[in-house]
């Protein structure tokens, strides 16, 4: 019997994914008799596939289903079942799932709809339905969810009608879709892609499995190359940042698809899977910091993952070209621009053996042979062999346009290129070409991989270029937040935002608050001239409306005196602390540092330069929970308008350390007080060459009434 | 017989190119008996294609070629060629020329490459072919070029290998490349998509007829639905401007792909097509005020001109998007925000009758039916009626990702659909689904746009949205420029090019130039104060570095003197003039206004944000030639930071029409003056509440050594 368990315990969540996906038995609950209903197709795929398990259809009139031998009941099942496919209405679930308890089957599959995604009274009827199997230790797929298949074993546990005209055998291509309907998309996308799906999963409602446990699951096994995924709202963030850290560590490349990104999206999204959107921006710094590649259409993600499939990365960014007419590499030049891959030039003793071999064609990269080779397809074979053997590039794309589709040249420019690139399996190198499907999968039986577009084809080149540096990427440990601050957050002056912060590491101008002419005149001997003076009030929020604020004060005595005084006639009922005085600020570059709280993902650090034009440009930066300093400093190299900070066009060069201890020690802060603080913002800090000084603090805690976010 | 004509000139151009398009007789110099030679191809396409006028193959050894009589000259052969194709080496190239010239066609065709794409010499054996030509009075398609092709007429001039597997029997389709490669690949992709192509042709090296050219024949032809064009390099830009003013006016689409935005890929388009590359923004500034749509990769091209061919184009930006899965509508949303589609909801009255129809589905746009309706695909008849007669959208896209596909239910679900569309025929209805070529063909049959892609489907609907807003637009007549400048232009101080701007409309400080202290105080008493003072010497090029300015001054004897020591002092050498009084510069936003002059286009008229960060951000809007007031305005909300002009965040509301009026009149000064000014630069211009000033002034001038653009 499986013990009760808490979800996420990734021992026992393993365990029983290990039984779920890789099932010895399968049982179904309701099972039909007639193939073509929901409740008989996954028993009639199971048949079809030759499911390598035993199968055991549950009905409680026949004897026999669809020729199988039947059960009156669950508990008449010899044995455990490993999985138990559910194919019944809403009204018999909560039973069906405690005889799985009781049985003791480490998985079940509920189909049925009409729970969280109809209203109020469907969640709680699926929170009640995922209270009796995590009680009970049952993994729960679903509700409203198509179900699972791992094809090398024939276990096809869904009746999408993507595997309808068949299932594979087996691939290294792993599915996982919330929506059961796009999953079964990309299934038929891949059959025509040639790509085999050899585990596929729908976690619809997601009561219990989610994507982010698939992946988890996924990421770990031998026989998997790439993971498809697709979300639309994330219930647990952390589950996913931390399956995404799985893939990672396993070097298995995640291509997702997230939509919701538009605001119409998004209340779309929310609508239908009954989970929260987060933020979009937030999503791509997840994706980015956890090197999963984001695809933003469905034939991206078909294209980047077709490309993983392959098996073959390039160590670099560096892109040889070969063209049968000049036009294409200038088309393939402009997508290796925008997609950020190199098209470096050959060395001088390359050039000339292509000058010798093809006087008429290019003797650079891109090269142009001019198809002078089609009487003499060893010309094709050399070029290639000189564009990774001289050139040494980490991945080639040759265009042919249509020549490949010719019955007359075809096969031998095939067998050329093979003959070029036969020392290199180990790059990829892609072919755009036009040509009937039987064509294209000879070229790819050959080893390359295939594009009908110049743009497509540098995309899935820079894509993987991509994913590899993630793998590789020194991956930054999260850094230790440290303890929530000691006293109350909430209700703080800024003076109290201050001491609060620079507690937590943020350097501020000294500063001392007077509340007096004799006190300001001792202070200014302190603090040196000349000095910023502004009144200290509760009721004032704009005080420079208000005669408040006086800069490059020289004669601090006489500045609080007009101070009070102006303050005093133009808001007589304000209640005036006193005026605080510091130094003027430093000369500096002025950058915004804050964190927002996601709903999924929790705290968000968050940089970008300030000023008036900051939300025109959106020069912005962010990244989700604690960072390092070293990350820190990354994100501000990131910014676009970074070249302010180092040196553009003969401008001092400002200290990025001191920026990036700020920006990690209020990231540290808001992850250690995550529970109490919403946001927090510092703007300006102002940078220059010898340090970075925040002028201004605030920080934002949840209400105590309605939503803990809703007032950031 | 022809007489002879300048290119370019319209109405002679318009007659010669009818019968090139249009032949009732065609002669092929050197035809080949051998259908599979470059020679003897274009002789078999046209027998094939059953041409509906007269063939001559001529070959000095043959009576007979292909079974068609041969004649062994040109001069033999019966009456006037409308057109000859000439398939013979470059050695002999001249005297057919001449042939053609003397027997009175309109147009030849050369194939033959080894002309300017090689070199020098090639380039001057071109240029004699075209003077022959041109004298002659004959239009010349090449050299190096692949001929061209009316389907309709069974005129296939050309060896292309893109239609050995057939030709179409005419079509809306129109393709006119510069390179015959990309033209073939072109015309593959169009009979993959199903799209009819009716007019075919490859420039090559376009020694006269030029793609240009092409498009604005094609353009007034009635049976051409929509232009595909293909570009390297634009020898005349105007006559590129003109050709597709001529396509806006008849309201014919021109999508074109226009390679080399990359550096290494301009470098490329340069070795490759003997012309110049203009730098890539100015050809989106004349694609985009002509209307013409910029492809971004092919497989964009062929997407929108296969839209266009449907014929129906939307009227707004509307969208209504139907799916069987939610999922599927948040990426639609998704798309439609990138691409500037508008989701907008329905009207409460349409809303209700959805809730009636269908109560498990969505009331609202995007509607999610379930899939419910397959049962009753009656039901997906009325959402289509609704969301036409009740939405009221401009377009609609419908979500049915593998259902079509499906045996039982593809063939209800178009007609179901096209029930649901049949009043609204003049709007486009695009698919997107996966299914096998014979399916798709037949609901496109059924009046639908389909595409396998949600992406594409709306960057295909907002393109026609887009091109039929080019139509619509207010075409702004390029303002007169004026006279040209009656002074000289070069070697003008600062205050000469002030003088000469100020004498075009540019509104400068008032100033005086100063030479002795009480000249200064003088001066100081007209301009009033506080004023700045500037050293004007041709010898300091950084006059800030010396001491040689000084700003806010209120006593101008005294900052004559302090500058006019402090400089001497630092600079012994340098020759004064004296020093610049002005008053110092009013509050506002710094503009750069300038030109540049396009090697291909011309003066080009350049705006941007001012101050350090401007090409960090590089907000910078662009047009070519004169503009007028009203169209200089656009040019500036078009800028991303315009908000900063316009009361942004509180700030003030500058005067929009003083800039505008600047940008104006510093055009047409650099269209008027095109041959004797490279550059203009007024850095910045200030614009205030009170009007705009320009506080500098630039013009750079061609040098007299090496090209006159080099200096820019």
């Amino acid at each position: 019997m499986s013990s009760t368990y808490e979800p996420g315990d990734p021992a026992v969540s393993r365990g029983s994914l290990d039984r779920a996906f890789r099932p010895r038995s399968v049982a179904i609950l309701g099972a039909s008799d007639d193939p073509s209903r929901i409740s008989g197709r996954a028993l009639h795929y199971l048949l079809r596939a030759g499911f390598t398990g035993e199968i055991f259809p549950v009905n409680h009139k026949r004897d026999i289903v669809q020729g199988t031998p039947a059960y009156r009941s669950l508990a008449d099942v010899p044995g455990v079942p490993d999985i138990v496919l559910i194919a019944l209405p809403a009204a018999r679930l909560a039973d069906a799932v405690r005889e799985c308890v009781a049985k003791g089957v480490a998985a079940a599959v509920v189909y049925a709809a009409g729970f969280a995604e109809t209203g109020d009274s469907g969640a709680r009827r699926q929170t009640e339905l995922a209270a009796i199997a995590r009680e009970g230790g049952l993994r729960l797929f679903g509700p409203n969810c198509l179900g699972l298949m791992n094809s090398a074993l024939g276990f096809v546990g869904t009746f999408s009608s993507a595997f309808d005209a068949g299932t594979p055998k087996g691939g290294g291509v792993a599915i996982a879709s919330q929506s059961g309907a796009y999953g079964g998309h990309l299934a038929y996308l891949c059959r025509e892609r040639g790509l085999d799906v050899g585990y596929w999963v729908s976690t619809g409602n997601e009561s219990d499995v989610d994507v982010a446990t698939c992946i988890d699951w996924l990421a770990r096994q031998d026989d998997v190359t790439v993971i498809m995924a697709y979300l639309e709202g994330v219930g647990d963030g952390d589950r996913l940042r931390a399956a995404l850290a799985t893939a990672r560590a396993h070097r298995t490349p995640v291509v997702i698809t997230k939509v919701g990104k538009s605001a119409a999206g998004a209340a779309a999204a929310a609508s239908h899977t009954a989970s929260l959107a987060g933020a979009d921006d937030v999503y791509d710094a997840v994706f980015a910091e956890s090197g999963a590649y984001r695809a933003r259409t469905t034939q991206e993600q078909i294209d980047i993952a077709y490309a993983c499939a392959h098996g073959s990365f390039p160590k670099g960014r560096r892109l040889g070209i070969v063209t049968v007419s000049g036009g294409f590499g200038v088309e393939l030049c402009d997508a290796a621009e925008q997609y950020g891959l190199e098209v470096a030039g050959l060395p001088e003793a390359a050039r000339a053996r292509l000058r010798e071999l093809n006087p008429m064609g290019s003797d650079d990269n891109p090269c142009d042979t001019t198809a002078n080779w089609l009487n003499d397809p060893a010309l094709i074979t050399r070029t290639f062999e000189i564009m990774y053997g001289g050139g040494d590039y980490d991945c080639v794309i040759g265009s042919f346009t249509i020549l490949p589709d010719s019955p007359t040249f075809g096969a031998g420019i095939r067998e050329a290129i093979r003959a070029g690139t036969e020392r290199y399996l180990d790059r990829p190198t892609a072919l755009c070409m036009q040509a009937r499907p039987e064509v294209v999968r000879a070229y790819e039986d050959a080893g390359f991989l295939v594009f009908g577009d110049s743009d497509r084809a540098v995309r899935a080149l820079a894509a993987l270029a991509r994913i590899v540096e993630g793998f590789d990427e020194h991956s930054d440990e999260a850094p230790d937040p440290g303890l929530p601050t000691a006293g109350p957050l909430s209700g703080l002056s800024e003076a109290g935002a201050q001491e609060v912060l620079a507690a937590a590491g943020v350097p501020f101008l000294p500063s001392r608050l007077v509340t007096s002419r004799a006190d300001a005149h001792e202070a200014a001997g302190e603090l040196g001239m000349p000095l910023a003076a502004k009144v200290v009030s509760v009721d004032l929020a704009h005080k420079t409306d208000v005669g408040g604020v006086e800069l490059g004060v020289t004669d601090a005595a006489a500045a609080f005196e007009l101070i009070t005084t102006r303050v005093a006639a133009a808001r007589p009922d304000a209640r005036i602390d006193g005026v605080l005085l510091s130094p003027m600020a430093p000369a500096g570059v002025e950058i915004i540092v804050g964190t927002n709280t996601d709903p999924v993902f929790g705290p968000v650090i968050v940089i970008g330069f300030g000023g008036v034009t900051a939300e025109l440009h959106r020069d912005v930066v962010l990244r989700v929970g604690a960072v390092t300093v070293e990350a820190a400093r990354e994100m501000v190299l990131g910014l676009r308008s970074a070249p302010l900070l180092t040196g553009h066009r003969g401008g001092p060069v400002a200290d990025l350390e001191a920026l990036a201890r700020v920006v990690s020690a209020v990231s540290r802060f808001a992850v250690a007080n995550r529970d109490r603080v919403v946001s927090v913002e510092l703007n300006p800090v102002l940078v220059g060459p010898d340090g970075a000084v925040a002028l201004d603090a605030l920080i934002l805690t949840p209400s105590k009434e309605g939503h803990p976010w809703t007032s950031d």
